[in-house]
């Protein structure tokens, strides 16, 4: 048989599981989804509906327009905006009922003119990670009365993924000085990586994302999540490559002995990173294949050489239960969520939901 | 003014320039679109309607679904499939009309056995890249009357980009002879970093992709292809930063003094590789502002010190004529076609068409 397509599955079940052991692990909060980035690129149309079949009614993103996506799967859902509320948008946060994350006196303000009847919008402060949210400096230009007519108070932890950072200790300490000013205001500090970290991180309601898609936000320990992206590829040609040849744009590969190759159908076009040249690899009845050559658009090619019963129209993994996508951004040089943005968005797939 | 969205302008305008200037350097060549991978993500639906008009009417795409998306746009166009037909996709080779690419013999037998009528297959023949295409040796498994059925013979170089390199040389020389025993059968050999090798490489046929889309694939003379993207990203907040503070994920940044800095509101999830940490720029008023801490997913820090009149809601240039696709690539380690992928895709931007 010949094949030319690669094959992308998404297994909304490990989805499922992740989120349930998530909420196991802070069972005092209330579990919100992350699903911005077209939920980390496994796609919000997938996504939602599954959590929200799960009960999930919290769903934050960075964009309106993304959030527009997700009000049209979760009509009662509540969901927050963080890069907040702007002229630009604000037509999408009244139609779709958005709440802002507000992170800035004049978000606040412009807020104040033009408020959503029944949304109370999230604060946002900072405490370390400098990047948005109210300064303490910030702070004194609230009123006693500005400070209960938030839904929630929230800040984004630095350095989560490393439970002895010393920043972690930082950032909850001032977070707990900050909050105590909102009494009665609940609160969210923990997104995937805070949970880990333990209750006294957890608060009123944790942000779930990175986690929930399968990869290890707490690396100082084994993965408990379930990979929800597997990718296999076919062998569009395999050919012998005498020593000497060169493999690749550039030439920047030359055969050091005679070798066989097979050319796969998948390229830095469908998320299988550039950098991954020279270090990436691909995987047949166990058998490790080596990439040889620049990775191009739309292929890359193996060292099938130890694999002789490999041949056109097999798959070969690109990710699996073991090599996951955590695996191939370390052989990349990025993080996992750069590897599920790339990969989940590839939209020459062929895609099985399981 | 209160900002959020990043812009994205593509330029058709300049789409169709680089289209002319190309046919224009290879005027004896029918020139063909290269449009697989979205359009190198500037978007198949903008890219071949303006190119239609222009008369072109031979496009080239690695997917078949791709080139699905082509027929609709391009009724009558010859669509070519360079992955090739198979099991998987010969339905819509059918439905579409697409010709296929063919690069092995078990290819060539499961097109007899599938034709389309009234389509006449390309034969693809290696020649140093050692990617897809006939092996010398598989040539042999063409009968003379075999080898009348091709619309076109075609080949791939591996070094285009480099005019002194010596595979150029020899790869024109072999497909030269190889394409010798395909009488009265047209050839194909140069793509746009091909096109301006010169005459003996542009054929009967170009394949006009990367050069198309701005990027310079003769980078050594200037490029005189117009850039088709540009980006624009706003300010979601100014804040100072004391000496001493630790700026982004993992504290990796800590501002060596009193800083200001601006969080613009684009990040990896549009296209703004995480390599660029720490080496990535952006620019307001003719001054350049560097990323300080890594980039996240949907944010990026930059050092505003020096643009005192930098305020929340201006929009700072990501992508602009001076700063192109292959500068950012050059900062990011990687080439132009990745990153163009990368931004192109990105569906969180407002786009305007130009």
């Amino acid at each position: 048989m010949i094949y030319t397509q690669p094959i992308l599955t998404v297994w909304i079940t490990h989805l499922i599981e992740n989120y349930a052991l998530l909420k196991q692990l802070a069972p005092q909060s209330i579990p919100a989804a992350v699903v911005k980035n077209d939920a980390y690129g496994v796609g919000i149309k997938r996504v939602v509906p599954a959590l929200y079949q799960q009960e999930c009614r919290h769903f934050f993103v960075a964009h309106a327009c993304e959030g527009s996506l997700v009000r049209s799967l979760a009509p009662d859902a509540c969901i927050y905006v963080l890069q907040g509320m702007g002229d630009d948008t604000l037509s999408l946060f009244h139609k779709n009922h958005l709440t802002p994350v507000i992170s800035t006196p004049s978000e606040w303000i412009f807020w104040k003119q033009n408020a959503i009847p029944a949304i109370k919008p999230i604060l946002n402060v900072e405490t370390g990670l400098n990047r948005l949210g109210f300064r303490q400096s910030d702070l004194a230009l609230l009123s006693e009365s500005d400070k209960k007519q938030f839904s929630y108070i929230m800040s984004h932890l630095a350095c989560a993924d490393e439970a002895q950072h010393f920043m972690n200790q930082n950032q909850l300490t001032l977070f707990d000085q900050i909050s105590a000013l909102f009494p009665n205001t609940p609160r969210s500090l923990a997104a995937s990586d805070g949970v880990f970290l333990g209750a006294p991180f957890q608060k009123e309601m944790t942000r779930l994302g990175a986690a929930l898609y399968g990869l290890n936000t707490a690396p100082y320990r084994q993965n408990k999540m379930k990979p929800v992206l597997s990718v296999q590829a076919p062998v569009l040609q395999t050919a012998f490559v005498p020593k000497g040849d060169y493999i690749g744009y550039g030439a920047t590969y030359q055969a050091p002995c005679d070798r066989r190759i097979g050319i796969v159908s998948m390229g830095y076009a469908d998320g299988l990173c550039r950098s991954l040249t020279g270090r990436g690899r691909a995987f047949f009845k166990e058998e490790e294949l080596r990439f040889v050559g620049r990775i191009s658009m739309d292929n890359v090619m193996c060292d099938i050489t130890d694999s002789p019963d490999l041949s056109q129209g097999d798959y070969v993994d690109i990710l699996n239960d073991t090599y996951t996508v955590d695996k191939m951004a370390q052989d990349a040089g990025t993080i996992g969520y750069e590897i599920l943005n790339g990969i989940g968005k590839g939209s020459r797939f062929h895609v099985i939901e399981k």
